[in-house]
């Protein structure tokens, strides 16, 4: 049994105080001591002690305070933020909270292609004119849905459509893994249009790394056929904005639904906004009232594999 | 080999013109002869050689004229606006077009709960300001959906929900007849508010019947938990609708997505065009652009079986 104290860091997300967190931990430890910081200078003095630290993310000065920490438990999906280098250098390891989101982000996406095929905003538009009037809807079922990275996102989002009488495409980095997808393809060009080609709707949901930075740009809006719909919850520059705005102008898409966007936060002139065809969310579809409950079970369960001298932690990253 | 003509009415619906219907209905019945009524006067000339019509409808006058019609295959799936009498007088067989609209309303019954368990509407108006701004939105995971009605369009809501980890509940006439729900119970009200009071999500997909109409009232809406959702792609009159004006008031409710409303269509100063937490579409669920290709399905089936002598026809209710 340890008594190693663990740090909780300031910065809470979605709207949801860091104490919520920190009395998940506790309901899970309630060996361990668990602080939160409350100050700037609290996080400094409070992470010279800690082993252990959970956060939405970690900077340079104040990973030159962490003298003894072994673990930083990111509470995001992503890392991409964190200063990675300097972490191997001071011998800590890296996990995320890769899975945290999938049954949410699953759901948004889901709701956003529903949405799309059955008019929901141009719905909304009449109810503001207090206006009874049909219009033209379509129909999910039978569509192809091509989903681009099988991680745990990606794998809960296809769950989700087993009801809907659709065909799924899964492209992956490693193929030859197989996937929860009707047919895998990897990303070579021939294989991505091949499946592009396909598409009926095409939702982003890989992590930005160098092969998937611009995936979907104008030579992909040119493969989609004319009422393909993109949803994207990866990152923005998945996707070049300008090319996607000019697929929208020349009415070359369905619409797309971004929860991300590139430059992120959209600035507020910025042409996507006012396209009838786009459903812009804030970077919220990782939002979930159960976030914290979830990245509480993975931090708890790695420190208990610590604390009984386990090498393998999950969600490791680094 | 029969060569009676069958007679396509001339009212459309959801904006599709009823040529569309008489060329499917060619397609899958190359030797009858298909005849489009085009005026009332042709109309009422040309059903008095008909045995079989196909329509939206047909009156007390325009039956008079009908001397030989043995079938009317209603392009509804309700036929609560039938002369049924008279049609059970003139010995004229009625079917009805249940069936067709199952994955489309369906599609939307999903679509509308997920819009609300991710605040859609909220981030929609967000949009129109161009605000990148994060709100609160819940999770669907692990709710429990209660369907009242658990017949073609009832089952294809359920099937949609297979893949989103929820409870579900079917509530029908006859409940020992089981169902694809996790349980099922009947009508009285000891069943009925057992489930409501169990319930996050109150689909109401049943008929309107003497047992159905009111069913939702005031002492429904305090058996349901405060933040549940309804969802009426039923009929207006299934609910109360003052009683549900007066729970949205008072905030007893997460919120309404009403395809149907009492009185419908809805008059421009209701109170109920105004809600956040209503979502109004224009009794549009049933619009699928593969409405007269289902439609054509099921009465070239039947045009088949009485060809062939047989008594039983697909959806006959009468």
């Amino acid at each position: 049994m340890s008594t190693e104290p663990i740090l909780v860091l300031r910065r809470g997300t979605h709207g949801m105080p860091v104490t919520d967190l920190s009395n998940e931990l506790r309901d899970r430890l309630p060996d361990h001591e668990i602080r939160v910081a409350e100050t700037p200078v609290g996080e400094r003095e409070l992470i010279a002690d800690a082993r252990i630290a959970v956060g939405m993310g970690i900077d340079e000065d104040l990973l030159s305070h962490a003298e003894n920490l072994d673990l930083f438990a990111c509470a995001y999906a992503g890392t991409g933020h964190l200063p990675m280098g300097s972490l191997e250098e001071a011998g800590v390891a890296v996990t995320n909270a890769a899975g945290v989101h999938g049954p949410n982000i699953a759901e948004g996406v889901v709701g956003s292609i529903l949405a799309f095929y059955r008019g929901f905003f141009e719905g909304r538009d009449r109810q503001t004119n207090h206006e009874w009037r049909h219009y033209q809807t379509d129909e999910f079922m039978g569509a192809t849905v091509t989903v681009v990275g099988l991680g745990a996102i990606g794998q809960a989002i296809v769950e989700r459509l087993a009801g809907f009488g659709v065909d799924t495409i899964g492209v992956r980095y490693t193929p030859e893994k197989g996937g929860p997808t009707d047919e895998v393809v990897g990303f070579e060009e021939a294989d991505l249009h091949g499946a592009l080609s396909r598409t009926d709707v095409l939702v982003l949901a890989c992590p930005l790394t160098d092969t998937t930075r611009g995936l979907i740009g104008e030579e992909e809006f040119v493969t989609l056929p004319e009422d393909a719909l993109l949803v994207n919850i990866a990152r923005g520059p998945v996707v070049e904005t300008e090319a996607l705005v000019s697929a929208l102008r020349r009415n070359k898409l369905r619409g797309a639904a971004l929860d991300v966007t590139d430059p992120e936060p959209l600035p507020g002139d910025h042409p996507l906004w006012d396209f009838g065809t786009v459903q812009i969310t804030p970077h919220n579809a990782g939002h979930t009232p159960r976030y914290y409950e979830r990245l509480a079970d993975i931090v708890a369960g790695n420190v208990e594999r610590i604390d009984a001298g386990e090498d393998e932690l999950e969600n490791q990253v680094a």
